[in-house]
């Protein structure tokens, strides 16, 4: 087996484990009680209540040995639970201390029921005012209070004391994104929000994915997502203020934001936020991501505050039409990466056994070769075999596998400074069964479904998600994760309010991008996944009612058609796949060396016409 | 033109109009002035939240002059505003007198904005506590609160001081409903009830269709329902309390109701009320339909409430397998006078004109001749040309139209002894225009994806409402209204929790009938609507990884293939068509007569093969 090429952009390190667990919640007790406090909250969270986070929040991994992507642990004197959602049963058992930590389901109010039963008159339970939200310490409150017990805010969090080898916070350098990406200053952004509203004489913004959007900026604070840590401050009138370290800002980066904003340390947030109280600024915070300390003590000063969705959110996912063209140029360069990956498997799968770390590096390699490539846009799921039943298998050194005959599955994207991809790709390695076949088959037709479907405006992604659904019903099969998320452009690749889900009740709007990503999965057998990126773009037809609205697919890459069953497919759908490889090989073959063209014509050749 | 045969079941009488509105809110605004107060609140509502009200209870359409099944007016000293919904607001402002009452959009809020704006310090608004909830008065009260006005219950509604050629109460008598019809005997019923917990030492029963269903009897008190206007109670431990009229019950059904319940009258409620209370018994009252009289009472005399759903709507909405068998006997009832209605249309159309009430009356007289016939279950929408553009229309006799070549729109059902039926179908006279043709092709297609779809179990009527409206999307149409409500057993044709519609959030179980109903409207032209009922059945798939459920049609009658584009149809919808035509020719063929078989074969017979 040929030594893998390194990667750069992402570790198959082992995460997490039990061996430290116990020593280390021993110690955290110890100190609690030094604190005065009977137990600690430590939720998978930082500042912003971001979804990825820098090593030095990763406070619920030093833990608990949980390296999951979701979780929250309680530690009372005498017992421990860590809540995870269904994705992470298995991994958090397997890797947290089970004779410290009870895993328990994540389910609506589990952590409250749990808390309930083992709160004592009198605890006193702490937390940390900069990782939790209003909502979410309000109602512990009321619940210790209805205990005897009480919910305690500390000073300063318990853990940073004690974990010794704790990296320092990120410094990554911030950039200025240019016009030509963004397509409007932060001068018209700004301007568009006040004029949009909030409700408050000021806005703070404290999700940092809307802080780099409204200031055209972007930094490096978090892997795979170019996020500078910031907070903002909108006033109705007046110049806003940008909460950011002095360190991570060039001379001319500094002297543009400069020119919009006056630009504060985020050690200056409590000052701000007590002047701003003090002169009887009615300040919103927002409702899903501002932290109960920055409210708090805004609060103490005696400052009136109002808790909604910031509407930077909505604003920043109907993309604008520089940026949607732009995301269309990332696609292209993705789009050639993939493609030389899926001839380099295609090849290589008959020479050598490779694994899924290989699989993950080699593409890794492919995209790196673009000159606008930053990062990847997370962590590759390389899935082999049953592997690929679990839909957020992340590969490690240990879990490694070959690439034997079936089914294999790469989820991947990337950032490229023009936007942010995320693609799914199910490949036939051998002769697959029947039965892969026929779920492929559905799973297919379920993407085609979404990809071509239209619908009147004000629909949201809950009415068109069974779309995704009905061939695999059909056989009285499923999927149990949601038909597709938003994207960012060069921000995160995961991002609210779009979705197609079940329960996904924001109207999709022209400009949103999202993923369509059905799948299936036969436990310990196999997984399928097809995941294009769709746009919502207006539809303009003859005679049309109403104001339409539909998709346009920006990923490229062929879609193996080796495990279909022809017989299960209509007209149309073969046209969309005959017209979809169509686009893909004239908009990808010229940019290809020659052995690569000759396989992307063959995976693209025209089918049962 | 023939004499119309005479409705025995329906009024085509020209109800409401503007003439006496002047003069009734004159002596209205008298009479409150005399009481204290500044304006009243007109709901149209009775004491149990009906959706049909018996003839005394009909105070909106007595103070203003609207006859819809939806609406709330306020009645100031010199202002006075109407709100309808989207589907009255034509016909609102057609039937009130403009001069008196604002016609207002019935939105979220939009009572309460107009309302802020124009109560003055000091109003006191009268309401009468037994047409409202207690949501709403708290609502009310708070607004009149923060705009220094008093919301203020009467004791007696003015309005039936000055009502005077107002009608009795209604009196119908009571039936038993035999257990051959019911499948489980209302022992059984309380048993499950108690079984399934209230939360609470007794359950308050407001809806009276929820009362008819848990003791199992039928009443006669409004017209197409057979429901009985009675209360109940139901304790945790020992005999329920029914609350009905002495003088509704032979002797033979007070004997039979005795041994489950204590019968006592109406008026005694508040007394048992405050008993309840005394003994300290928490009492459980359904959030949607409990007037608000009876919980103050309650309170008043110290009694702790739960405000929750009735968890008998639900129940009810889950029908067994005796109700299912007898529904499905309905509708083999129903199909046979829809059939022999159908024959006629097509026979008679050549060679009179024959007008919208003709048609009604004569779908009517097939009906009633079947010995379990009792009523139609709603007044007949019996649309020709552009009336059929309105979902809701009812046709009187100022509004009755021959019915010219186009498309006609019958949707009609009846209350059997069985079962309680509800069928739409648009029938071709002449030669119906390329875009009905079109149109009627992509409702049928959307009628069919409803009826074949399989979904998992937990799957709500939202996730499928789409199914329906796809085949409209695809050329920019849809339409305004939901896909399916519910319906019960010889009881109110629509019932909830069950629904096929955007919002309609709660799952689909097995036993729930509803309608699939898409239609198309266009508006001064044409409508289009094709309605069968379902029956939502467990559904049994070789290989299935989930528990799934799908539908069972129940409604029999040919579906017009005159307006059909066959080109727009899949083989799958063409043989989804021929197979129900072969079961609805074999249900029904052998009990109609030779001519209507005959045509019935012809209407039916297997196409596109």
């Amino acid at each position: 087996m040929p030594t893998p090429i390194a990667s750069k952009y992402q570790s198959f390190a082992d995460l997490g484990g039990p061996a430290k667990v116990g020593e280390r919640i021993a110690a955290l007790r110890a100190r609690l009680a030094t604190q005065g406090l009977s137990g600690f909250v430590i939720p998978r969270a930082d500042r912003h209540q971001n979804e990825y986070l820098p090593p030095d929040q990763e406070r619920l991994l030093w833990a608990t040995g949980f390296s999951g992507s979701a979780g929250l642990a309680i530690v009372l004197k005498d017992k421990a639970a860590l809540f995870v959602d269904g994705r992470y049963t298995v991994q958090a058992a397997a890797q947290t201390d089970r004779g410290v930590f009870d895993c328990c389901p994540a389910g609506e109010k589990a952590a409250q029921d749990w808390l309930k039963e083992n709160l004592r008159q009198g605890d006193r339970l702490g937390f940390d005012p900069w990782n939790h939200t209003y909502d979410f310490v309000q109602s512990l409150t009321e619940l210790c209070a209805s205990a005897g017990a009480e919910f305690v805010a500390v000073a300063t969090n318990p853990i940073d004391d004690l974990w010794t080898d704790r990296p320092g916070p990120p410094d990554g350098p911030v950039s200025a994104r240019p016009l030509r990406l963004s397509g409007e200053t932060a001068e018209a952004k700004i301007a568009r929000l006040r004029a949009e509203g909030f409700g408050a004489d000021g806005l703070f913004i404290s999700d940092a994915h809307n802080v780099a959007w409204l200031f055209n900026i972007r930094g490096s604070d978090i892997a795979h997502i170019p996020l500078p840590l910031a907070f903002a401050y909108v006033p109705r009138e007046g110049k806003p203020a940008l909460f950011v370290a002095a360190t991570k800002l060039s001379a001319a980066v500094r002297e543009r934001i400069a020119a919009i904003a006056e630009v504060r340390e985020p050690s200056e947030i409590e000052a701000f936020l007590t002047e701003q109280a003090k002169a009887q600024h009615k300040v919103a915070f927002d409702k899903a991501t501002a932290a109960y300390k920055l409210i708090d003590a805004f609060r103490e000063a005696g400052g009136k505050f109002a808790l909604a969705a910031d509407p930077i959110t909505l604003m920043k996912a109907c993309k604008n039409d520089v940026e949607i063209e732009s995301s269309r140029r990332a696609h292209l360069i993705d789009g050639k990466a993939v493609v030389q990956f899926l001839e380099w498997f295609d090849r290589e799968g008959a020479n050598a056994p490779r694994t899924e770390i290989d699989a993950a590096v080699q593409l890794e390699a492919f995209r790196a070769q673009a000159p606008t490539f930053r990062d990847i846009s997370f962590p590759t799921i390389s899935a082999a075999g049953p592997h690929a039943a679990l839909p957020h298998y992340r590969v490690g050194e240990a879990s490694d596998i070959p690439i034997a005959p079936g089914l294999f599955l790469i989820d991947s994207g990337a950032q490229y400074e023009e936007g942010t991809t995320d693609i799914t790709r199910t490949i036939a390695v051998g002769e697959p069964s029947s039965d892969m076949i026929d779920r492929y088959t559905r799973v297919l037709k379920g993407h085609i479904a979404v990809a071509t479907c239209l619908f009147p405006e004000g629909t949201s992604g809950a009415q068109i998600d069974a779309f995704a659904r009905r061939a695999l019903w059909d056989v009285g099969a499923d999927f149990d994760h949601g038909t597709g998320h938003g994207v960012g452009v060069y921000l995160s690749v995961h991002e609210g309010p779009q979705r197609i889900a079940k329960t996904a009740a924001v109207a999709l709007r022209p400009g949103m991008i999202v993923s369509n990503e059905p799948g299936y999965y036969a436990p310990e057998r196999f997984g399928i996944r097809i995941e294009n990126l769709l746009v919502v773009v207006r539809k303009s037809i003859a005679g049309a009612e109403r104001e339409m609205l539909g998709f346009e697919t920006i990923s490229l890459a062929p879609i193996d058609l080796r495990p279909v069953d022809r017989g299960l497919l209509t007209e149309a759908e073969i046209a969309w796949i005959n017209a979809y490889h169509a686009w893909v090989r004239d908009a990808l073959g010229p940019g290809l060396e020659e052995s690569t063209r000759d396989w992307l014509e063959k995976a693209t050749a025209p089918r049962w016409v």
